[in-house]
């Protein structure tokens, strides 16, 4: 099952040509499809490991840093949970096939629209590998072929996964070309990927804010934007004291390395005396540097001042900024030019502000007393995700499988003509 | 009501302020709207006139022909129409509000995912002037503002088009910002919407291959894409001689100049002796001239001998391309390579072949037994049409007012974190 096709528009070409026998699969078969990638991923341990040691070993020489070398890492643990994972999406419900409407017309004819696969779903990420497989399991359960285009910190690890996942699928008599990478093409690769209109349906980059930005600038193929968070927390006038410290502490320390965690708390006037002293305190004990305005620095001699780049930083990290504003209106202001889109919410007793935030804010999840980290696919019940859309076309927050299918109207006359 | 803003990037932010004023504006609000609309381009008659005549004389100067003349031309009759149309989609069902998704998590958090104003519509199009005022209604009824960029043929209709439903919109204490155009700009208008990111969140060019082209290629605003009809109806060898005659009729003959019109027909060998020589004999008598492959031609010889540039043509006029084929595979096939993945009809007495035709065919529409020219927003019952969606994201098949929102996430909590 190596890859023998020699180049980027040919692998393009192979995986359209798969992606038609894939959406064709009924749910079993795609069933046991995932479920032989998970078994042959766990037998080819050693081998995943042994490829992923080459890219530690490079990585180490190049001196990338003890965070990404973590994140490139795969032992035999972290192997099998990338099984485990594939297992999951193996038994998620089948995404293809719902009827999303139907319409019967005053001349008889019958209309059902359907979710279909897209056909091939291409993505662009970083040094994670296990990327390479999630994104691949979630295509395939969709019913459609998928071609990857990873870090290059990470091709010796994507390149043995790839070809375990393809060996699994041709024991299945499913094409293997089905799984394509392009690794091996460099820039090149990542280009033709971009610009395969036609070939590929639509692309879903995961990574950092500068690799979204080049996607979704240099793309031609339809692109899904998973985007970074500039997540907000807004303690209003009548915020509870036990939910405003909880949530703030929930959503900037239970981990903050993700895109929902809280980057900025703006605090009501009329709540701050109340409120900041203790959140300050409790935030501090519990590791965290806060960048403030000098309303919330008068409350804290550990509050460092904050810049104007502070309102607009996603620190992914145990720093948090904060600011007293005004009122609601200022509140709304404030997230209106710093927001990401991402997720914001307001901590209030107050059901009329209540109801303006969830109505004003132009994010794809908007709570009111709830932490921001709900914002997660496996949260709300997807049961996987392919990421986060920020942005407003076809799929906005959390995306599961739906949101890797696309939809065909499927009509049934008998001789209707249009008069 | 007069444009004031000096510059593109002003009037974009212009739109982007108005459209939270009409995002937030209720459904009664909204139509009270668009009927003021109405009454102001019916009172504007004489005005609209006007500028359309500067509009014509220079067509005619510019010895743009008369097929385009038509096409640009608006007497009071078709100001009237525009009209009714503009009070047709003020009566719609209002898409914004509506809840899609509902959940609640084992912590008590309630979701809801509602259907929410995109924000701001671009559109770029071409010479027609109702585009204008048709894509303007729409975009405000789904609550978003809109920003126009129409030919510079029709720049005085379209200028006097937007000043008037500009003033009605202040008359309801609508901000008249809320519909901008950006005409007066020429290309550099054109190019600073397409790629104003963070400013439009959706673009809808209507017009020529070309322009969606363009479009797709030059834009970094997500795009939807209506594009052209390569519509294919395809003869099976069970095929009933009434339906295959009146279909294919209909759909090349009804109206030849849109694009589901049919454009070529193939025809399964084995059906080949009992239905070519009566529906090419029909089809001549119905003024159709036939691009056929030798087999076709040999039934009829007014036939003109087809190249493989007729399979791939839109003709949009009374030209068919026609070609025998060996069976319902050898008819995918040629579907497959040549489809602009918009519409395509079989006409067969057999179910295995119908199932099979709905299932393989990779367009937006599959039909069975019914013409091409049902793929129509209105005989779909969305009671108007933003376009005719070619793509897979967001939007597939002709496209109502749902297709001009996006969704959002709404949870209510009482002080849930994230263990």
């Amino acid at each position: 099952m190596t890859l023998t096709a020699v180049s980027v528009d040919e692998r393009l070409r192979l995986a359209k040509d798969a992606a038609r026998q894939v959406g064709l699969l009924d749910s079993a078969a795609k069933t046991g499809m995932l479920r032989a990638i998970a078994d042959a991923i766990d037998s080819a341990t050693d081998t995943i490991v042994a490829a992923n040691a080459d890219d530690l070993e490079r990585g180490r020489s190049a001196e990338i840093g003890d965070a990404l070398l973590d994140r490139l890492r795969l032992d035999a643990t972290r192997v099998a949970a990338l099984a485990t994972a594939v297992r999951e999406v193996a038994e998620l419900p089948d995404p293809v096939g719902r009827v999303l409407d139907r319409r019967t017309l005053p001349n008889g004819l019958e209309l059902q629209k359907v979710a279909v696969p897209f056909g091939v779903v291409g993505s662009i990420y970083e040094a994670r590998p296990n990327v390479t497989v999630d994104i691949a399991a979630l295509a395939l359960r969709a019913g459609n072929a998928v071609v990857l285009r990873g870090g290059s910190a990470a091709q010796s690890s994507n390149a043995a996964l790839v070809e375990v996942m393809r060996q699994a699928l041709a024991s299945q008599r499913v094409s293997p070309e089905a799984i394509q990478t392009v690794d091996d093409f460099g820039r090149d690769g990542a280009r033709a990927l971009m610009n395969a209109r036609g070939l590929v349906d639509v692309l879903v980059p995961r990574g950092s804010a500068s690799l979204i930005e080049t996607v979704v600038t240099e793309s031609t193929v339809p692109v899904i934007e998973t985007g970074a968070g500039v997540v907000h927390v807004y303690l209003d006038a009548t915020a509870r004291d036990e939910w405003a410290r909880k949530i703030v502490l929930n959503a900037k320390t239970q981990r903050p390395s993700v895109c929902n965690a809280v980057e900025t708390v703006l605090v009501h006037r009329d709540a701050a005396d109340r409120l900041l002293p203790d959140l300050l305190g409790a935030l501090a004990g519990a590791g965290v540097r806060v960048h403030g305005d000098d309303t919330t620095a008068g409350y804290d001699p550990r509050v460092v001042a904050a810049t104007d780049a502070d309102w607009a930083t996603e620190y992914l990290s145990l720093d948090l900024a904060v600011r007293v504003v005004d009122d609601l209106d200022a509140a709304l202001d404030h997230i209106r030019r710093y927001s990401t889109h991402h997720t914001e919410s307001i901590i209030t007793e107050d059901e009329a502000a209540a109801t303006r935030f969830l109505a004003e804010v132009d994010s794809a999840v908007v709570l009111v007393n709830a932490s921001t980290r709900f914002t997660d696919g496996g949260e709300f019940g997807f049961g996987a995700e392919v990421g986060i859309s920020t942005q407003k076309l076809h799929a906005r927050g959390p995306m599961g499988l739906a949101e890797l299918t696309s939809t065909k109207w499927l009509g049934r006359g008998d001789g209707q003509v249009r008069t």
